[in-house]
Parts: C-alpha cells; sequence; structure tokens
C-alpha cells in the first residue's frame, strides 16, 4: 500500500500523506530553488546546490504550503515564499556545520568538508540575502517582518547556544529557549507566513504560528535524542555527536539534574574531547536515569499542543496529513 | 588649526570636514547602533560592540547621511538607515575575518581571535538579520530592495575573490568585478539609500549611486594598494596581509603582466605559505614594475569620476566635505 493511502492518524505514515498532497507544489519549490541560487560565480550554484540536493525534508516550505493552502489560498506566491524559508533554513545549516565541526550531515559529507569553512560562511551570507532579496520582490513588509525577526533569533538562539557550550548550569528554561529560537522559531514563521499569504483571520495565523512553534520544540526535543538513540545510517550522522561536541542538550541535562554521578558528567564536560568510552558509559547512565524517556514525554507534550492547534480547522486531508507530521515529529528515526 | 577648519580641497583636509558638519548626526547613528545590538544573550553585545567600538571610519553610515541632506533631507530616517548601512557592514567584517584568518583589524585583536570563529560567524549573522529587521521597521521596500540586492552582491563578490583566490588567471576585469562588488556595492547602496530617503530625483539618486560606487573602487583599491605600502602601525594591520593569503589583487597582477620574472609570482602562489623573505623581493618587483604606480593611476581615475558625479549638486561645505573625502581615498596613509 502506498504511504499516502494509509488510514490517517497512524503515527507509522508519517511524513508521507503531506508529501504526497503538495508534491506538485514541491516540486515548484524545488525548481525555484534552483532558478534562485544561480550565480555567474560558479562555485556559489555548486556549494547551495550541493547542499539542498542532499535533500532533506523540505519540511520548513511543506510548512508553508500546507499552511497557505489550510487557509484557502489559491495562488502562487506561497512557492516563492516557501522557497525564501528553505533558503534561510539552508543558510543556517551551512554556518551550523562550520560552527559545529560537522563533516556529515544526512549521511553525506558537509560542505564545509567537501569545500572548505570559506565558501561555507560566504555562500549561507549569499543564500541568506538571496532569500531577502526573494520577499522584497514578493512585497510584504508583513511577511519580511516575520522573517527577519525570525532570523535574528534564529541566530540569536545559536549564540546562546554557544554561551552554554559545556555548561551543566544550563537550566531547563534556557535549554527550552534555545531550541525555541534556533529551530521552533523558523517553523513556526514558515506556518505563519503561509496564514500571511492567505490573508487567513487573526485567529487562523496565531494557531498556524502555534502550530509550528510546537512542532518545531518537539522535532528538535526528538533530535536532541535522536543524537544518542539513532540508527546511525538512517540519522545520517554519527551517534553522539552532541555530546562529543559538549553540547549539553535535555537528555543529558536530565541525567544530570538526577544527581546521580553529577561528577562524571562535569568531568565530561571538562575535558578537552570525549571518546567513544565516554559515550558509551553516557549512554548507560542516559539509559538507566530515564533521562531519554522523560525527554521523549516532553516532546510528547509539543505534540499535543501542536494538534489541539488544528482543532481551529475543518476536517480535510490537508488537516490529517499535518497531524500526522506531528506524530512523525515524535516517532520518527531519522 | 583643527582638520575641519583646514581651507577646503585639500587633499591632505580628507576625512575631517565630513565627521565635523555630521558629528551630531554621526552621533545618533552611534546610539541607533549600540540600542540596536543589544540582545539577552550578553556574548552579542559583547562581540558586535567589540567590533562597533574599533570605530572604523564610519565611512559608509555617513555616506548615507550626506547623500540625504545633500538631496535636502530633513527627517531622522536617515540615521536608522545608516545604522542599517553599518550592521550590514560590520556582519561582513566579522566574517571576512574569519575567511580570511586575520589577526589584527585597526591595529586591534581580530573578533575570531579573542573570541573564535563560531562567535564571529554566528554574531554575524545576527547583526546582518537584524539589519533588515530595521529596514523593514522603516517600511521602504525601495530600500530593502536597494540593500538586499547588494548585500547579495556583496557575498557573490567575496565568493568570486575565494574562487580566484592563489589564481593568476583573474584578469583586471574580474578583479574590478570583484571589488565592485565586495566593496563598491555597499558604498553605492549607502548614497543611494540617502537619495530614496531624501526623495531625490532620479537624475540625482543615479548621480549619488554613482559616486559611491566610483568612491566605493577608489577605496578598495588604494586599500589594495595600502596593503603592500602602509606604515604598519596606521594601517592597523599587517603589512603584505594579501600577500601572504595568497589573495591576488591590482598591484600583483599588473606586476605580473608586466611579464618580468612571471615565474617568481608563480611559485609564491603555487606555494603554500609566503615569507618575509618572499614579500621583500614582492614589493622590489612591486616598485621596479611600476605596479604600485600604476595601480595609484587607476584609483585616480575613480576618483575623477566620483567628482563628476557630484557636479550635479550646488556648492555646499557638504558637497565640499564629499569632494575632499573623494581625493582623501586615494592619498589616506590609513
Amino acid at each position: 500500500m502506498h504511504p499516502s493511502l494509509k488510514p490517517s492518524l497512524l503515527p507509522s505514515s508519517g511524513f508521507e500523506p503531506l508529501l504526497s498532497l503538495l508534491q506538485n507544489q514541491l516540486s515548484a519549490v524545488n525548481t525555484c530553488l534552483l532558478q534562485k541560487m544561480e550565480s555567474p560565480v560558479a562555485l556559489i550554484p555548486e556549494v547551495a546546490g550541493y547542499l539542498i540536493s542532499l535533500g532533506g525534508k523540505r519540511l520548513r516550505p511543506l510548512l508553508t504550503i500546507a499552511s497557505a493552502e489550510l487557509c484557502g489560498y489559491k495562488g502562487e506566491r506561497h512557492i516563492h515564499l516557501a522557497a525564501c524559508v528553505e533558503f534561510i533554513h539552508t543558510a543556517t545549516l551551512l554556518h551550523d556545520d562550520v560552527v559545529d565541526e560537522s563533516t556529515l550531515r544526512r549521511g553525506r559529507q558537509t560542505a564545509n568538508s567537501l569545500w572548505n569553512n570559506k565558501a561555507s560562511v560566504l555562500v549561507g551570507d549569499f543564500l541568506f540575502s538571496r532569500a531577502f532579496e526573494l520577499m522584497v520582490a514578493d512585497g510584504s513588509l508583513e511577511i519580511l517582518d516575520i522573517l527577519s525577526k525570525a532570523s535574528s533569533a534564529i541566530s540569536e538562539g545559536e549564540v546562546l547556544q554557544l554561551s552554554m557550550s559545556h555548561s551543566l548550569e544550563l537550566t531547563q528554561e534556557t535549554y527550552l529557549k534555545i531550541i525555541e529560537s534556533k529551530t521552533a522559531r523558523l517553523f513556526s514563521a514558515a506556518t505563519e507566513v503561509g496564514a500571511v499569504v492567505a490573508k487567513a483571520s487573526d485567529e487562523k495565523r496565531k494557531a498556524l504560528a502555534q502550530f509550528g512553534q510546537a512542532l518545531g520544540i518537539a522535532f528538535q526535543l526528538t533530535d536532541d535524542i535522536l543524537d544518542y538513540t539513532a540508527n546511525q545510517g538512517q540519522l545520517g550522522k554519527t551517534i553522539g555527536d552532541d555530546f562529543r561536541e559538549g553540547k549539553v542538550t535535555l537528555p543529558l541535562l536530565l541525567a544530570y539534574q538526577k544527581g546521580r554521578e553529577t561528577s562524571f558528567w562535569e568531568d565530561m564536560l571538562a575535558k578537552e574531547t570525549r571518546d567513544d568510552n565516554d559515550l558509551k558509559k553516557a549512554l548507560t547512565l542516559l539509559n538507566e536515569s530515564n533521562a531519554l524517556i522523560e525527554s521523549k514525554q516532553m516532546a510528547e507534550i509539543y505534540v499535543e499542543e501542536a494538534l489541539a492547534c488544528l482543532t481551529k480547522f475543518p476536517p480535510t486531508s490537508l488537516k490529517s496529513a499535518l497531524e500526522e507530521l506531528a506524530h512523525f515529529s515524535l516517532h520518527r528515526e531519522m
């Protein structure tokens, strides 16, 4: 059975229904991405094209399109705006890989490891500027307002994360602030932009912005859990990356706050590097302390919140697909 | 005699007349910069504030203010827009220092050497986003159009420069394209924005945009010359930085194209690193081949072009100050 034909609301159908409903629009977004990253400077489409061709889930542009169409939008502007959102996302990925010194993304080499940090920084800057150029061409100051504020918030979140790197003084509150800024804010902007382009009511606009926000937090929480639990081949990156980088995420924080073996975590974060044996012990403690399960429970709360936001919309296959996406954010393995 | 009291049109009075005429407005820009780089994430104003406090010449914001006032503008918007231009410039400086692996800027340590590349990349992203936020708050799509296109062009120029690094296949035409994009484009945007905010005629707007463009090229040509000739203390960076990085600029290009000792330049650029003895020989060849003098002659052509653009404006002390700035772009020692 084709995934999109599976009964809705089953977590396992995950991401497919949305993709299946919006495949033409997504294909138009992909064409737009390819066109708009063109430049007489060959290295730009080379690096940008590599990252964009890695594909990923195109989750954020799909959210813009889905939100617009959920609010009855019939035009073409949402395609271009979805491409803007993806350009901003791609720019942050290019810069993140430089900041995190990552070598793998989605199972393939990162741009900074294939070219160099310099190209990643500058091509990221180009994509970011190009996104704003496209938004200006679209002509809505309201949308420019949403996405420029989201962009500031993303870098603010990234800098906050950098400041708190290796620090066990991180609180759950600050951890949430970081993931809200660095991840959920662009999800929320993506859905809100869809509502704005469709001239939706304030109520629907707020509901969709909040849906994006809650979904984004659930996705990032799951990401942080998967960093410790995923099947390496499926996740397409190295297990324990966050731990090796000394990045304190919710699972580590919860395990530490249980008060058992606190000195292990303190020693780990005080060290220059952490090796495979360190990771092994960390995984044991994360499991024994229930930190991974509790992290997942927190993600569930956000999935519930996301689902609640959708009750403002009448039942349609698109709404069901977004509901399944919310479930998928929790149960995904990659 | 205070520099601003020197008779006008003497190249030596340089930059001071403009500063003196616009000191109140510049002080308002500085206040705006400090306010708008604020963030609850302490590292952001720390890094951004460091770079902004290095001061520099605040040339680009001064150009926006001067252009607006030259066109009779009386409001306050030019202050905010000048701050946007400076934020974009500061963001590119933060990223440039990462790309160039520089350790000194204006005689003081660069942000990437004091903090790290990560902070420089992310705080640069923040300032860039913040600039767009401020422009959106100002509310002119025309100005957003100018500055988003300028930002794309800047990163395009930087990537082109990176692609041509260590390459003697660089032509004068491509060299000019690089400096037009990476430097002159923001000068030109800065002056054009001033004209737009003042609702100047198309003729004046074009003249000011072209003035900025020509001035920017003259400044960058002089910068590239000073990299080989400046008094190290005054320039505030290491002499021969471009040469050591394998960056091919006009002086090197002209010396190479004379056809004497071509293998020296080829060997130099093929090497991993270049040392003090290499630089010494390079300087000898640059002087013997007249490459530095010819580079300066090319800069003079652009200064003439810049001055010609100003003939569209009636004689005022502000116009004289801009004329002196054009001369200063050539004769400056720092």
